[in-house]
């Protein structure tokens, strides 16, 4: 091909007009966002009352602000997703984003305490939509010199509050907890046994321990990175569900026994079910004896970071860590996905993670781990969303003082939740007074009995869980040795109404079903 | 704690005003990106100058839209990144976003040619507002009804588009290619070593084959699940850049021979640097004569799909593979990032990844893949961004056709700036023509003649880079035989204009340089 044939002349090429066609778009788009959350405003005047607004819908029993639940086959009929081969333009973005909406559950109500996160906030919409305006990687400073100092900046400061303050502690972002976690797996093999990064595992067998109530996603991790999730070594805990840490010396040893080699202890701050810390300080001891890794998988509990009197009594020990993961987008309410993890040196994060790739990094070799701008090279990742950037603004904007706040209420409203239970005959709570960490978890139980069968006594929970949700709560439950129980989630900005209602729509769907 | 100590009544709680929040500060954003844009809008109407706009700043020479460039150390001064105890609100937080526009890189700019991606469009935009309005993950159906289905009919569709259109194909959304990648390897090996998944790798020495011109995430993937990255065999490429299945075939018996065990072949489509793609209809009969697993890395040219004559003639044999990664986010404009693993039986990634974990996943055993809701269940993750929204709203706003005539537009583009380059006196192309894909790869030779000293063209090929950045064009460059050279990646919205220019600027800039 020549020039002359394919020379079309830029002076024929018609001005660009994205900036038109962002600005309609997102205003358009703004009108539908703004009413569903606004829904959701509304709906909390009246949550005390144990039923939320009633909204028409099609779903089953009365549709609220939170959600018009249908399952999977009836939700595809209602939908009808499809791929068009021609232009739908505005008109049909616009109808499938009222679908989106009309549908989907929504976070922003009061009533969803189902899971460890829930809605974000104004400036969480605003990063959102910055970055999706930046459309960049934080993979090579080059093409994201901002997003690269945000990252370090924040991870340093939120490496700093856990007592990792060494000069070379920081962190990076990954993709949600899960991933934070894998990679400090990775990080500990690849630092304790350098040559497993290139020659493999060989014929060791590794171990790492757990609590069991520790996340799934460590041996999730443990069987992606090879070990085998028979290797994930289980650890007892008591009776407020911490790790015993005499049971883990006692296995740690027991291994080394077999002639396997332990490296890396996961210590967790705040479990998924009941919100347990491990106690760092006696674990840390163990760690350094046997030459093991100690991470905390502070996922969803490491937040209390922010709040001195919760950090000195639910962390104390977090600075002995090696690394942390810390999730943001739980506890506070940052946009999902925002993780981090943090180490004690970076030094360890870069030679276990770094890679020849002339094609992208043109790091300077002799380059000291705070002068790497290249983030991605210390990551198992190569395109990265600059997910930082959410918390940082959240920083400003709220400042730190409102994450401490944040904190502090989340655990008034969680005992206020424990207290209104307690004092009703009909539940019986498995949560320790004080809570450990935002959550709660309870039985329906007439006249405080609760009853033998650990399976039928699951099924009424599943059910009542169920039923509520028509009435504008989604609570989520756990299996347990009396069955499966309630767990519900509140946070720093859930209302006293929201939880006086909830208990009244337990205690009335249960009888409306006979329970 | 007693209900009465704590109940401050629900009827003193004020009404939330978050929707009034959200309204307010979107608004006030929305009026910083919507200039932000225009002025890379504006900006394209003289690139054919080999300028942008001049803009006024404070970096390295005068700054246009794309970006105002200042070193790490310079930036970190100008930026003053502090996180305050006390709430900066929207007044603090303008400024930030302000100072974030000013001092990122503009990838709106028809200059920004120096990643495998661009900016996004109106429609990524909404759909990143969206999916933040949303706030929720696409791990379990109750939390995410709407992007579970809309995660299942996207995957659906992409995998039956590369011929993979049996009954149980599909695909899962994963943070990045490299993760798709990962994941990819992962399952390859729990579905080949069941055994793998339970009880690690044991003594095996798995080895995996890739081209010498593969991505660096496998060798990272590789090094992660535990392989180690020795054991990742490099196959030699043809001139053109595709691997050699003489040469695979040859290097899978010889690790035999050596008592290893292959298990999986990486061909890729479109490499990073000269966009080849390799002979997938050569390779999967090596694969299938010993039982390897082929995966297609796709993140860069899988995206051809879309366009039926460069499918046919770059992706021929893409039905035979076991898993694609494909990465809407680079060439088709999707928001950073969004990425899919594609396979041809979902069920064995389920049966790789699934682990029990009651308290998240409450789904019925029997489940049959197709009747599986809770993603997470298929992937490495817990919590999920529902990247595959992006895509699909992308779908539904500008049509199939148009996905297909980006691809085509951007070889047409390609062509062109090849054409430009082989026409000029001091240009020496080294991507083929036709080029394989949408990138063009060269080097600065007056005359036509490269000198001999490898490194002194690296010099000037890294010199020549970096000065054209304050024209407004950014471009990367990879090492080479003969030096660095540079990589040129354009795409189906690059204006003939832009191309002229670029060229323009690197012959003006080369001759300031005294090259």
């Amino acid at each position: 091909m020549t020039v002359k044939e394919t020379l079309n002349g830029h002076r024929q090429e018609p001005p660009l007009k994205r900036a038109e066609e962002v600005q309609e778009l997102l205003t358009a788009v703004q009108e539908l966002i703004v009413p569903f959350i606004r829904a959701a405003d509304e709906d909390a005047d009246v949550k005390h009352t144990g039923h939320g607004l009633a909204i028409p819908g099609r779903g089953e029993g009365p549709r609220t602000a939170l959600v018009e639940q249908h399952p999977p086959a009836e939700l595809k009929s209602l939908l009808k997703l499809n791929i068009p081969e021609k232009r739908g333009g505005k008109e049909e973005l616009i109808s499938l984003v009222e679908k989106v909406l009309q549908y989907s559950v929504n976070t922003w109500d009061q009533g969803f305490m189902d899971k460890l996160y829930a809605s974000t906030d104004a400036v969480g919409l605003v990063a959102e939509l910055l970055l999706a305006t930046l459309n960049t990687n934080a993979h090579v400073y080059q093409v994201s010199p901002v997003l690269t100092l945000v990252e370090k900046h924040t991870t340093k400061y939120l490496a700093n509050l856990f007592g990792l303050d060494s000069e070379h502690s920081g962190g990076i972002s990954q993709p949600g907890g899960s991933a934070s976690n894998s990679t400090a797996m990775v990080i500990a093999r690849n630092t304790l046994y350098p040559e497993t990064k290139t020659d493999g595992l060989g014929g060791r067998r590794f171990t790492i321990f757990t609590s069991e109530h520790g996340h799934y996603s460590l041996e999730k991790a443990a069987q992606i990175i090879g070990l085998g999730s028979k290797n994930v070594i289980s650890v007892p805990v008591d009776a407020s569900g911490r790790l015993i840490p005499t049971e883990l010396e006692r296995l740690v040893k027991e291994s080394k026994s077999r002639g396997e080699t332990p490296f890396f202890i996961n210590a967790t701050a705040g479990t998924t079910v009941h919100g347990s810390f491990d106690p760092f300080e006696a674990i840390s001891p163990i760690a350094k004896a046997h030459n093991l890794w100690l991470h905390i998988d502070g996922s969803w509990g490491g937040s209390v970071v922010f709040n001195p009197t919760y950090r000195a009594s639910r962390l104390a020990g977090s600075h002995l860590a090696d690394s942390i993961t810390i999730n943001p987008h739980k506890m506070l309410g940052a946009p999902v996905t925002c993780s981090f993890l943090l180490g004690r040196d970076l030094r360890q994060f870069w030679s276990a993670m770094t890679l020849p790739a002339g094609y992208l990094f043109h790091n300077s070799p002799s380059a000291s781990v705070n002068d790497i701008y290249d983030l991605a090279d210390l990551t198992p990742h190569c395109g990265r969303r600059a997910d930082s950037l959410k918390f940082f603004l959240a920083l400003s904007y709220h400042g730190a003082q409102h994450f401490s706040d944040l904190v502090a209420t989340g655990y008034q409203n969680a005992e206020y939740l424990l207290a209104l239970l307690d004092d009703h005959p009909d539940f019986l709570t498995i949560s320790p007074d004080p809570v450990p960490c935002h959550q709660v978890c309870f039985y329906l139980a007439r006249g405080g009995l609760l009853g033998e069968d650990a399976e039928e006594n699951g099924r009424v929970t599943a059910a009542v869980a169920h039923g509520v949700i028509a009435r504008g709560f989604m609570i989520d439950f756990a299996p347990g040795e009396r069955g499966k129980f309630f767990r519900v989630v509140v946070n720093g900005k859930t209302r006293r109404g929201t939880l006086d209602g909830l208990v009244k729509a337990l205690a009335e769907v249960a009888a409306e079903l006979g329970f």
